[in-house]
C-alpha cells in the first residue's frame, strides 16, 4: 500500500504496548484491542462551521471562547494555519469543498446573486462529482447532516449527489426570513418563528420552520448516530453546522455559557459536538481509521458587530478577499497516521476530494480541470506541498493570487458592508508569511513578482470555459 | 501547609506510577526517581520577552512563528488570555513586576523620558522591595539573567536588589548607538558594532559591545547553569531576554529558520530557549517542583513593520493602552501542582510578587501599597479572582481602567508612532470578553459604568502619593 500505511502499523504498534498496559494499571477503557483494521479505506468526517473566523478557536488565539475539545484536536493532530477556502461566501465556498473545483466551473458562483436563494431554481450540476458520489464507486455510506445551499430542487439535492442520508436545512439559516422588512433586527434579536426555514431528512421535510434552538445538538445525535451504524463499513461524513451563521441559536445547556457572549456560546456547542464525535469514534473502536478535518466555509461576517466572529490577526472577512475572508481556522486528526504538529504549507477545501480519493484508491474522472491536489505528502511528511498557487474569487472576477509567501492584489473589497469594489493598478502586493495581516505592501520592491503574477493570471483565465450560470436561475 | 500541596502530592503519585512503568518499556529517562522533594520552597522562573507581541506565539494565534516549547508549555500548563502588565513601556513594566507595585508609586514612570536611558542618574529606590530581595529573606539563591533597565549605577543594580547573581545588559539593545543620527537605519539594518551597549558580569562590564549575536543563547547557558547550581536550595530565576526588542540578532543556528523572516527567527530561538530551560529543569530532578511563568514586559512595536511583532486580535501596541499594548502571551506551568487549562481570569505581573511570597511563606513589609493580589485561589482552582480591576497607565497618568468585562478610556493614544493623545471624554466604553479588538464603544448604554469607574479612578487617585521621579534624574 502506501508509506504513511506502514507508518501508521509502526506508530500503532508502539501505542498499542503502551495503551494496554495503562488499561491495567489506570482502569482506561482497551480501546486498542477492539480498534477495527480496514486500513485500506479509512473513513473520512469534515465537520465544517459556517462564518466561524480564523481568530474564533482557543488554539487560534481567542482569549474568551473556550474550545478544550478543538485544542486538544489541534494538540493531537495537524493545525493548518494556511488553509484555505474556494470562495469567500457559502454557496460557492461548499461547492468547491465537495468537488475539488473553482466554483466559476461549475457556474457555482455570481456577481448579481453571491448565493443560492429560496427562490433559485439553479444547483450544483448533477454531471459534477462530489466526494461523496466518488467514494460511494468503493462501497463508502455517505452522510450529509447540516447545511446543504447547493440547490434545494430534487435534482440538486444531497441524495442526488451520492449521499445516501440527508439531515439538515437546504439553505442558509437567516433565508425564508418571515418579513424581510424585519431582516435585520430579526436576525440580531431572533426567535424561530422569525424564520421559515425547513428541517429535512432526505427529500421529506420534517420540520419548518426548523427548531434551530436545537440544530446543532440534533445534527451531533444524527452524526454520531451516523458513526455507530456504520462502524464496520467505510464511510464519510460531512457534517456541515448551520452555526455560528446568524441568526445566532444555541441549545439551553450553552445558554450564558462563554464569556464571548452568544456567540462564544454558540462556538462552545460546537466545540462540544466536536467532542461528541471524537468520543463516538474512540466508542466505536474507529478512532485510529479516521481522518477528521474541521474547518470554517469562509470568514467572520463581522457587520454583525458582537455576533459575527473575529479574524484574529488576519484583516477583512466575509465577502471578502483579503485573508480573514478565506483563511479558515483548520484541524486535521488522524491518530497514529498523521504526526502531530503545526502544518504551515498551503492547502485548501479543494484539495480535500483529491486527496480522499487517493487515500480511498477511487479514480477520478479525467474529462474535467480539478483545482484541488492530492496533499499527502504534506500531511504525512513524505514531500513537497503540491500547491503553489491560491486564487482569491470574489464571485466570478479574481482579485488576488498568492504564489508561495507572496499575495497580489488586483482588486480589493475587504468584506460584506465594504460594498466598493477598488481596482488596484499597480497591484497590491504582501509577503504573507511576514505580514500575515496585509499591511505593509512591497510592490515597489518586487516588479518581477508582479510579473510573475499577471502571468498566472493569464494562464488560470485561459482554462476558464464559459458554463451555465446556476445562481442566477 | 496549603491545600495544592496535598493535591500536589496525590498527583505526583499518579504520575509516578505510570511514570516508573513507561520507563521499563519504552527506555524513557526515570526523572520520577530522582524528583526532589522541597515541597514547602517552590523554585520560581520567570521568562520575560521584551517587547513581544499578544499574538506571537503558536498557540496565540500566529500562523508562521513556530514555537513548539511554548505551544507544548501551554498544554501542560495554564494559558492565561487576560494578563496584563503595569505599563506599556520597559522600566515601568519592570519596575511593577519586581516591586508588585504600580511604577507612579515607585517614581519609576515619567512622561519626559517614558523609560531610563543611559544617562540617567535614577533607578529603582532601594527601599523597594523586590521579588529577589523578598525570597532572599527565607534562604533562595537568586539571578537575574538578560536586560535590566531599572538603573544602572551601582545602588540600583540587580545586587543592589537581592539578586546574587547578575548576567546581562543594563538598559535596552538599541541605546547606547554610536551615532544617534542613523538610529533608524542602525536598528532596522543592525550590525553589532553600531551599538556601544555593554554586557555585565554582576558589577563588571565582561564585553563591550554585546554580542548581541549570541546573546540569547548567552543568556540561556548562563540560565541552565544556574539552575543546576542550585538544583539543592530553592531559587528564583528572573530571565528578562533582551530580544526581540530591536535591534534584531540571533544565532548563526536561527538565521532564515522562521517563515516569518528576522523577527520570527529571534521568536523561535526564544522559543528554543525556553525549550532549554524546561529540559534543565527535567534533567535536575526539578521539573515539579517549579513555577515557571513565561510573558512579555509590553505589546509590539509595530512601528518598525515587519521588525515589530503583532497583538494578534487587540488594537494597539507598545506605548499605549488599548489592549495591545498591555495584554501580554502568558503561560503558567507547574506540572502536577497546576491544573492545565485556559485561564480567562484577569492576572499581572505585578501579582507575582504577592503570589511568589505567600507559596514561600514570606512576610511582606506592611508600610507600603502593594497593586498586586496573591493569585493562589485563581493558579489552584480553590476560589475567585481577588483581582477585579486593571489600571492601564501611560506614564504618569491613567488612560483607562478594566473592571470585570469593561473597560473606559479617558484618554487613547494607540501606540508608539502615533503620538496624539485624545481626551475621551465622554469615555469610550468596551466589553472585552465580548469585543477583545475594542471596536464597538458601548458607553451610550452603559451610563452607570461609566459612573462607578469614575468613582475607582478618584478612590485610586487618592492613594497615589507624590514620590521623587526616577526617570527624570
Amino acid at each position: 500500500m502506501y508509506k504513511y500505511h506502514i507508518m501508521k502499523n509502526k506508530s500503532s504498534s508502539i501505542i498499542l504496548i503502551s495503551g494496554l498496559l495503562s488499561v491495567g494499571l489506570a482502569n482506561h477503557q482497551n480501546v486498542f484491542a477492539i480498534e477495527r483494521v480496514k486500513a485500506s479505506k479509512p473513513n473520512f468526517i469534515i465537520i465544517l462551521a459556517d462564518d466561524m473566523g480564523y481568530g474564533d478557536v482557543g488554539v487560534f488565539g481567542h482569549p474568551t471562547i473556550s474550545t478544550p475539545n478543538l485544542d486538544k484536536m489541534a494538540s493531537e493532530g495537524q493545525k493548518w494555519t494556511n488553509f484555505y477556502v474556494a470562495a469567500p461566501v457559502c454557496t460557492p465556498s461548499r461547492a468547491g469543498l465537495l468537488t475539488g473545483r473553482l466554483p466559476i466551473r461549475t457556474g457555482m458562483c455570481s456577481e448579481k446573486r453571491r448565493v443560492l436563494f429560496p427562490n433559485s431554481k439553479g444547483g450544483l450540476p448533477e454531471k459534477e462529482v462530489t466526494i461523496a458520489s466518488a467514494l460511494k464507486t468503493t462501497g463508502y455510506a455517505t452522510a450529509c447532516i447540516g447545511k446543504w445551499h447547493l440547490g434545494h430542487l430534487p435534482k440538486f439535492a444531497p441524495n442526488s449527489h451520492g449521499f445516501d442520508y440527508y439531515y439538515g436545512i437546504p439553505y442558509s439559516n437567516d433565508m425564508d426570513v418571515k418579513e424581510t422588512a424585519n431582516y435585520i433586527s430579526y436576525v440580531t434579536s431572533p426567535k424561530i418563528d422569525y424564520f421559515n426555514v425547513p428541517l429535512m431528512r432526505n427529500s421529506e421535510v420534517i420540520e419548518r420552520p426548523a427548531d434551530q434552538t436545537t440544530i446543532t445538538k440534533r445534527y451531533t445525535q444524527e452524526a454520531t448516530k451516523f458513526i455507530k451504524q456504520n462502524k464496520d463499513k467505510p464511510f464519510f461524513l460531512y457534517l456541515a453546522h448551520s452555526m455560528p451563521h446568524v441568526p445566532l441559536f444555541r441549545s439551553k445547556e450553552f445558554e450564558n455559557k462563554s464569556l464571548r457572549g452568544i456567540y462564544g456560546d454558540v462556538i462552545e456547542e460546537l466545540d462540544w459536538s466536536v467532542g461528541e464525535i471524537l468520543a463516538a469514534l474512540k466508542q466505536n473502536g474507529l478512532d485510529k481509521n479516521t481522518f477528521v478535518i474541521f474547518t470554517s466555509d469562509n470568514g467572520p461576517w463581522t457587520v454583525f458587530q458582537d455576533q459575527g466572529g473575529s479574524a484574529g490577526l488576519l484583516t477583512g472577512g466575509k465577502g471578502g478577499t483579503y485573508e480573514g475572508g478565506m483563511r479558515e481556522p483548520t484541524i486535521f486528526r488522524w491518530p497514529g497516521t498523521l504526526k502531530p504538529g503545526v502544518i504551515m504549507e498551503m492547502g485548501t477545501t479543494m484539495d480535500l476530494l483529491p486527496t480522499f480519493c487517493k487515500l480511498a484508491n477511487v479514480s477520478l474522472p479525467n474529462d474535467r480541470i480539478y483545482d484541488g491536489y492530492d496533499i499527502s505528502p504534506v500531511l504525512f511528511g513524505t514531500g513537497k506541498d503540491p500547491r503553489d498557487v491560491v486564487f482569491y474569487y470574489r464571485d466570478v472576477q479574481i482579485f488576488a493570487i498568492r504564489k508561495g509567501n507572496y499575495k497580489a492584489h488586483f482588486r480589493t473589497q475587504p468584506e460584506y458592508g465594504s460594498e466598493v469594489v477598488t481596482v488596484q493598478d499597480p497591484p497590491l502586493l504582501y509577503n504573507l508569511n511576514i505580514d500575515p495581516s496585509e499591511r505593509h505592501n512591497v510592490a515597489d520592491k518586487h516588479p518581477d513578482i508582479i510579473a510573475e503574477m499577471k502571468i498566472i493570471l493569464e494562464k488560470h483565465q485561459a482554462s476558464i470555459v464559459s458554463v451555465e450560470n446556476q445562481l442566477e436561475k
